[in-house]
């Protein structure tokens, strides 16, 4: 098998998660080929050299390409593949990068030639901005990255994903089924946007600017999302996400029910726990 | 009226505000006189020459004091009053740190002397650690800051902590009542604190570790709280903070409605808002 070094990728997609793939590539001096559907973000990427300069149809890179990462929406994904898998080559490898796995893992396995192959993978890294402007090579310094491949997957293809994060520069690199997957991500992500986005929203914001202190800042900094992406995230995995906004409203509730009659003792039990299980996410 | 420079100044409780207004005060060449009832803190601000070394008994400290900051919790505030008043002199203006107003003010407008004064304010600037070792001059750089006058505040004296805000290095001064003060506040500052502890014990964390991304760390940093400080601050304004919790779980509820009836077009909406409304809360 093909090391990573010696592989052409193509990476389709070139955003704020796509556009850093390719600068932590380079960071490797691999030059990848890359497409993206907007001109303005493809000048970029030519003229920062993130991509090579070869003048190749999309068809062409697709021929060309040993490992495919596809930086697109969720939704875009399946379409994606049906419509361009008549050109690879055999033995090509493709991944996404999205926040849900679900759905789209068994679609993709439905439609898939079978002499190609399709693991999904997710960075968990990101940032309040998005496009090739914000794109970073250091944006998965010590971040997670987790692979969730199905029973049809390969040893070979885990393997290659797996060092293909590690030149990211991920630290922690886990195996999920897309089950597991989507449930944890709709607790650690999906739930603290939802959060974010309400709390934002429940009240006029202007009143407030001048009395702000930086908790409520640092609490509402992610309900600065990007609405085309994140309100498909939430649709994609509307079971999981409910069900962790029921349980959080849960726990909300109890605390509010110790407030209300006086409870000092239960209060100081909850944020003692909440104070020990916050210390063991700190990034080490 | 004396300057701040040339007053005596005492802190009272030598924690983390505390503390930090020492530092800061220091940075502009003043040693305020200090107390705290921690041996090991007074050691440790004598030693780092945060608070003047002279060996005054606390009675002998507050009869030189032309200004009294009281870095202590709300629920100590109105006894320690009481119990040292006697020892004040005439003209001496006293303040609080703490992060609740109405209760604190107006048992203490009940019980002061006529000849003193005091003045409630609020540095809005904190961290999720606490004590001395943690104090910093920088702490209130571009902070804001909350003075919270009554009717029977002098012009003099709220004039008087506008100059020591600025002192500290805060940017927006501003003055409330104590009811609009521990309102917003509620909404603020105990609001994101609720979420960030109902949020961390929602689940076991163990199980989530090695999965979290940046936006989870983000909303539960401050669920690291001093808990013997914040059952005190949450329990002083439930009113206030109960109907804030009630109005998020609203908004939480609507966005959750969206998301169950795949209505994608309300979802992209609030997401605009919040971060339309977001962006105006960036620190300048």
């Amino acid at each position: 098998m093909k090391t990573i070094e010696n592989s052409n990728i193509l990476i389709v997609g070139l955003g704020l998660i796509g556009g850093s793939y390719a600068r932590a590539l380079n960071k490797h001096h691999m030059i990848p080929m890359g497409e993206d559907i907007d001109e303005e973000t493809m000048k970029y990427a030519l003229e920062h050299h993130m991509i090579d300069s070869n003048f190749l149809s999309l068809e062409e890179k697709i021929q060309r390409a040993d490992f495919i990462i596809l930086g697109l929406y969720p939704s875009q994904v399946v379409p994606w593949i049906e419509h361009y898998q008549p050109y690879m080559k055999e033995g090509t490898l493709i991944t996404d990068v999205t926040g849900v796995k679900r759905r789209i893992t068994y679609q993709v396995e439905q439609i898939l030639r079978k002499d190609v192959e399709f693991i999904a993978s997710h960075p968990m890294a990101g940032k309040e901005t998005s496009g090739i402007l914000h794109a970073s090579a250091d944006l998965f310094q010590k971040a997670n990255f987790i692979i969730t491949p199905t029973l049809h997957s390969s040893k070979d293809s885990i393997e290659w994903m797996k060092q293909f994060a590690l030149l990211l520069g991920c630290k922690y690199i886990e195996i999920l089924t897309p089950e597991q997957h989507d449930e944890i991500i709709g607790f650690l992500s999906q739930l603290p946007h939802a959060i974010a986005v309400a709390l934002m929203n429940s009240h006029e914001a202007e009143n407030y600017i001048k009395y702000t202190g930086d908790s409520f800042r640092d609490l509402t900094r992610i309900a600065k999302v990007n609405e085309a992406l994140w309100s498909e995230l939430f649709i994609s995995n509307q079971d999981y996400l409910i069900s962790e906004i029921d349980q959080f409203i849960i726990e909300l509730e109890k605390l509010k029910q110790d407030i209300k009659e006086n409870r000092i003792t239960d209060l100081k039990e909850k944020f003692q726990t909440s104070k020990a299980k916050r210390k063991l996410f700190d990034k080490i």
